[in-house]
C-alpha cells in the first residue's frame, strides 16, 4: 500500500492567501483499479489561476473543495499499471498535482518523453502556459507581422513566451512589464526591445514613453492599471487578449479600473477573454513551431524551481506576489 | 446673396452642456464657386456623438472649433448648382447641419429621393444610425440566430433598430433598457420581449431577472452600470458591441466601471468598439434588408421632431438626458 502526502485546502483565503489556508495530509492509497495507474509525481506546476479555485465563488475552473486535496498540472512516473498502454517507468502528464502520489485513470493522462524535453518543460514552454501564449497572441489577439506588442507579467511563464513568440514572428517592437530591476534585465536578455519596471514609476507614463508610435496588441496578465495604460497607448484597431488579471486575484473589493474604456469606441479596440482549453486545436501547430524554436535556441525559457512538496504553499504565495521568474515549479523527486 | 443662420460653438461645456455654450450667428454666404452648390436644409440630425465634438479632447471625430459653426448630418434642397449632376430642386444628404443654408462641394453630398422615403429617414433608419445598428449587431457583435440580445438606450435611434433587427433575424429573446414607463411601453410595442426601466430599479437586478438563461449579445450605447450588468448576465463566448457610452459623455472625472471586467476571461467574452465609418461596405446589404422591412411594415421607426433651428440647442440637451424617443431631428422648413 502507498501513502500519499497531499496538500488540502484547509480554509478559503480572504484577500491574500496565508500558509494556514493549506494543510498537509497523509492518505493511504488503494491499489489501482482496472483502468487506473499509480503515479509518483516528479514535478508539479504552480499557476496563478489556482488562486481563483481557492475561493468559493464560481469561476471558470471549479472551486477546490474545502478539506479536500487540491489539483493542478504535474508530471509523474508510472509505478503500477492496469492497462496495456502504460508500463512502470513511463512518464505521464496529468492534473493530479499538489500530492506526491496519485491514483489516476489511464485515459486522463498523456505520455511524455523525458528524452525529448526535461519534465518541467511539459508544464511550461511545451505545456499549458506555452499554448496559452501561442494561441493567445496569434489567435485571440490576432497578432500580425509588424505589430508593436505589449505584454504584462512579462517575466512570467506565459508572458516571457508571448514576447519571444512576437519577436520571432516579426513584431515591430516588443515591450514587457515586470516588477524589479532583475526581471527587467531578464526581459532585455530575452530580446524584448523595452522592459518596464512597474514598481519604479506609473506604468502608463512608462508605456507612453516606450511606445511613441502606440501599441497594436496588448496581452493582459495583470488587469487594473496595466490595462488602463494599454488602452491609452493603443492604436486604432488594436487588440487585447485578456488572459488573466493577477492584480485583482487577491482583491476583496471590485477594482475601479480601467477608467478609459470609452476609448474602445474611437479606437475600435477588440478586447477578448481567453481560456487555453478553447485552443486545443492549435496544439500541433504550437508544438511544431515553439518546439522548433526551443531546439534551435531562438526561444529561451526560465524556471523557478522549489524543492519539495512541503514548500509548495509558500512557493504559491510567492508566485502571487511575483517571486518567480519564468515558470514556477515544485520538484518532488 | 444668401444669409445663413448658423449655430456656433460659443464655449466648451464642462460636464452637462448649457444653452450658453451655443451662439446663433448670421453669415453672408458667397455665390457657390465652381463645383459647389447652395443648399437650403430641410431637416438636420442631432446625435449623441456631437457631445464629444464639443470638447477639446481628441476623440474619434475632430473637436468643433471654438467660435465656429458646428457640423452634423442634414438633408437639404439644392437652390443653386454649378455642376451638371445636381439641379435646383434636388434633395441631398450631407454633413453641414446646424445651419439653415450652406455652400457645399457637390462631391461631398449624396442625392436622395423624397419619393422613396421621407427626408428624415435618410438621417435615421436608412442613414447613419440604421447602418450603425445593422453592422454593429451583425458584424461587430456577430449576432447569430437564437441569440438572446440586450440593448441599452433601446428607445433611441440606434437601439430601437438593433432590437428590431435582432427580432427579425431570429433572436431567441430581445431585451431593451430605457428610461421611464412610456419608453418601456414603446419597446414592447416594437416587439421587444422584455423592456427594463433603468430609472425604476438597478439595471443589474432587472437584467438578471429578464434573462434567466443569460444573454449572448450586448449592444452598448450607455456604458457604466449597464455594461457591468451585461457582463454579469453574459453567457460563455458572449459578444459586446460598444457603440457608445452616453452615461459618460458629461462625466468630468474618469468613470471606474465596469468592476467585473475579470469575467471576460472565464466567459471568453469579446468586446469590440465600433465606428460606423468602418462599415460603409455593408451599406448595400443594409439598404436592401432594412429598407425591405420598413416597406413591409415589419420594422418601425420613430422620430422626435423639434421645429426650427432656434430650438436645436435645447433639443440637443434634451437628447443627452434621454428626452427623445427614436431619432432626434430638427425640422428647418
Amino acid at each position: 500500500m502507498t501513502t500519499a502526502l497531499e496538500v488540502h485546502l484547509a480554509s478559503r483565503p480572504k484577500g491574500v492567501p496565508r500558509l494556514e489556508n493549506f494543510a498537509f495530509v497523509e492518505t493511504a492509497l488503494p491499489a489501482p483499479a482496472a483502468g487506473e495507474v499509480l503515479v509518483r509525481n516528479h514535478v508539479m506546476s504552480l499557476d496563478p489561476y489556482m488562486r481563483g479555485r481557492m475561493s468559493a465563488a464560481k469561476s471558470y475552473a471549479e472551486p477546490y473543495a474545502l478539506g479536500e486535496v487540491m489539483h493542478g498540472g504535474a508530471v509523474g512516473e508510472v509505478l503500477e499499471s492496469t492497462v496495456d498502454s502504460l508500463v512502470p517507468g513511463d512518464f505521464v502528464l496529468h492534473g493530479f498535482g499538489w500530492r506526491d502520489h496519485a491514483i489516476v485513470r489511464a485515459d486522463a493522462v498523456a505520455k511524455v518523453d523525458p528524452a525529448v524535453a526535461p519534465l518541467g518543460a511539459y508544464l511550461g514552454v511545451l505545456g499549458m502556459p506555452g499554448l496559452t501564449a501561442y494561441a493567445g497572441l496569434l489567435d485571440v489577439a490576432e497578432f500580425r507581422t509588424g505589430d508593436t506588442v505589449f505584454v504584462s507579467a512579462a517575466a512570467g511563464a506565459v508572458g516571457s513566451l508571448v514576447g519571444q513568440i512576437a519577436r520571432l514572428r516579426g513584431a515591430k517592437r516588443v515591450i514587457g512589464s515586470a516588477g524589479g530591476p532583475e526581471k527587467v534585465q531578464h526581459l532585455l536578455d530575452l530580446g524584448f526591445d523595452a522592459a518596464l519596471d512597474y514598481k519604479a514609476a506609473p506604468i502608463g507614463e512608462q508605456l507612453a514613453a516606450a511606445a511613441p508610435d502606440g501599441i497594436d496588441v496588448y496581452f493582459d496578465n495583470v488587469g487594473g492599471d496595466h490595462l488602463e495604460a494599454a488602452i491609452s497607448a493603443m492604436n486604432v484597431h488594436g487588440r487585447i487578449a485578456v488572459c488573466g488579471m493577477i492584480s485583482l486575484y487577491n482583491a476583496t473589493e471590485p477594482t475601479p479600473a480601467p477608467r478609459n474604456l470609452m476609448q474602445l469606441v474611437g479606437k475600435r479596440i477588440t478586447m477578448r477573454g481567453m481560456l487555453v482549453s478553447d485552443h486545443a486545436g492549435r496544439r500541433a501547430d504550437f508544438i511544431r513551431e515553439v518546439g522548433g524554436w526551443v531546439r534551435s535556441g531562438e526561444l529561451r525559457y526560465t524556471e523557478t524551481v522549489v524543492e519539495g512538496l512541503r514548500n509548495a504553499p509558500e512557493a504559491f504565495l510567492s508566485l502571487l506576489s511575483g517571486g518567480n521568474t519564468g515558470k514556477m515549479l515544485v520538484r518532488l523527486v
